[in-house]
């Protein structure tokens, strides 16, 4: 399998998060990225090569144009001001506030886009987005191209990305432009598989109500969980989208036998839809030893993990997304692409 | 003029918040409230009594009755995960996300009421906020009961608070709670007059659809201001309530002739609608000094608008607002009441 990766996503270093009512040191940091590119190269898993640049043009087909634009320059904004660390709101969203005009100065933009104050835009923060994107795109057209399988190495990750928010380390939702620019290169129907510990909210908001994506989320309850205000059951899609949007809200403490039930029953669900092309939204904070997350999987349960996703017999792309655990991400992920590979 | 204050308003103390990137100590501290009640006291503007307590069933008439119990029990749930300092939200709403349920755990609770990171809920928050709601009640039914004029000499503030959402140092609508209440006592129109520097979000979107209270608020411009969403002067009142909200949005560094000829309008409006009473939201954050306000008013503009509220000609109750700027908070405040009294 081959790997998309770029040393640009470095570029993007989080000065910090908010935690438990702390400011805390970022958990999404640069060396997730590169230890699994280590793994990888240890593992002889197959050649690394680089992204190439697509335009914009490849962003705006999912995101607001104001938000693009909004990582671009709100560093310049931000400095002129005379801040420093990363561009982050201090007021947010609520019910009640008008939702007809995006604000016109740089506080209120950041309000009117970001849910959280974990997911800030430093001064290089904008080329890491580009090249995580680039990264996605780049193994989409592998993929449309005839190959078997291909792995968008991306950081920041994105499936907490919306059309017009962002939030939860994501900026934009790699996943999501893949597929769009899958769809544009002839495919008719696309699959994606969240298997992060997280929903993939931003994933599911950008295609529910379509009915040439299907959504199908392995996840945290969001009773219990970030994000909380997305991920239930009873959210199957709407309008033409209707039955394309299946979640698996599972309940912290989750271990192998009821997540691997969940999997097999996702499984089938795209099975069924038949689609041309799947990708997997590849978090690995599943992980027993994760240090934000709740379920209990093992290393050697990504493996399986790897081999059942074969199973479905389809072109395949896998685009990082979460997984925290450092000492042992390079290691969880590989397995799931070497499952996949040996199956 | 007879002031209502209670000490308790000391039990909320905000350990920091969120501002510019940084985690800084709270602007809205409770030698605010101190300080005004020791400038009242050498001013000799009037007796200072003690709020009595009032039935939840007061706060429930305009408050979501979930968000009341969270500022309840937010801290119980919040020092059992072993977490310290206030509890506030690390995430928060965004559109997209689910407006049909109120998440289950606290995180969840905290990220759907609150839209900010600087209004937390400490281990006594709620002996400051229920005091305070009650010393709003307090002035409330002097005013009912015959009296010219009262000061509710109210912390926390209140008037970014709407029914189910919190934030900007504001947990519950003081001024709202108290004009409800007012109503209940017989009144059938009430005026309220928002001359705190940052638009009265809470209490626009509380009244925005009725027509027993008229709403004028003068503050600084949304488009560069806190709080961003909310209080552009197209909105007018919707439904019911059409008509019955007036806003004066100005540009920062705004001096006293354009702020003054913004009252007078607001007055005209007030006068024509011939309310029973008046309440005034009152900060003094449109001071020239305030740390985090952008207006440029001398002392002596406070006493002068005193005078004119006083013009009105009906009976008039003061709720303190917003104000940062401690050393001179209290001689700001007590020009404008006894710039009211003397009138």
């Amino acid at each position: 399998m081959r790997t998309i990766f770029n040393a640009d996503h470095r570029f993007h270093q989080s000065p910090g998060e908010l935690l438990n009512g702390a400011y805390v040191p970022a958990f999404e940091k640069p060396e997730r990225a590169d230890l699994i590119r280590a793994e990888i190269e240890r593992a002889r898993l197959g050649e690394i090569s680089a992204p190439q640049p697509y335009p914009l043009s490849k962003l705006t087909a999912i995101h607001d144009a104001g938000m693009i634009d909004l990582f671009q320059h709100a560093y310049a904004e931000w400095q002129e001001a005379g801040r420093s660390g990363g561009a982050i709101p201090f007021t947010f969203g609520t019910r009640g506030v008008r939702e007809d005009r995006v604000p016109r100065c740089l506080d209120g933009k950041l309000a009117y886009y970001s849910f959280d104050a974990g997911t800030p835009i430093t001064p290089t923060s904008w080329r890491a987005i580009k090249s995580s994107a680039d990264t996605a795109l780049t193994a989409s057209s592998l993929i449309t191209q005839g190959e078997r399988s291909a792995f968008a190495l991306c950081r920041p990750p994105g499936h907490h990305a919306g059309t017009d928010h962002y939030g939860g380390y994501c900026f934009l939702n790699n996943a999501a432009i893949a597929a769009q620019a899958m769809l544009g290169d002839g495919a008719a129907r696309i699959a994606i598989l969240d298997i992060d510990y997280h929903h993939g909210n931003g994933t599911q908001q950008i295609f529910y109500r379509r009915n040439d994506v299907l959504f199908v989320s392995i996840h945290g309850d969001p009773d219990a969980e970030f994000p909380y205000r997305l991920g239930f059951a009873d959210e199957t899609g709407a309008a033409d989208g209707e039955g394309m949007n299946a979640n698996y809200p599972l309940p912290l403490g989750t271990e192998w036998p009821a997540w691997s039930a969940a999997l097999n029953h996702g499984l089938t669900r795209i099975q069924t839809y038949r689609p041309d092309i799947v990708i997997v939204s590849l978090g690995v904070d599943t992980y027993k030893h994760d240090p934000i997350s709740q379920f209990r999987l093992e290393r050697e349960h990504f493996t399986r993990i790897g081999e059942r996703i074969a199973s479905l017999a389809r072109p395949t792309m896998f685009v990082m997304e979460g997984g925290y655990a450092v000492e042992d991400i390079g290691i969880n992920v590989v397995n799931v692409l070497s499952g996949f590979e040996t199956a």
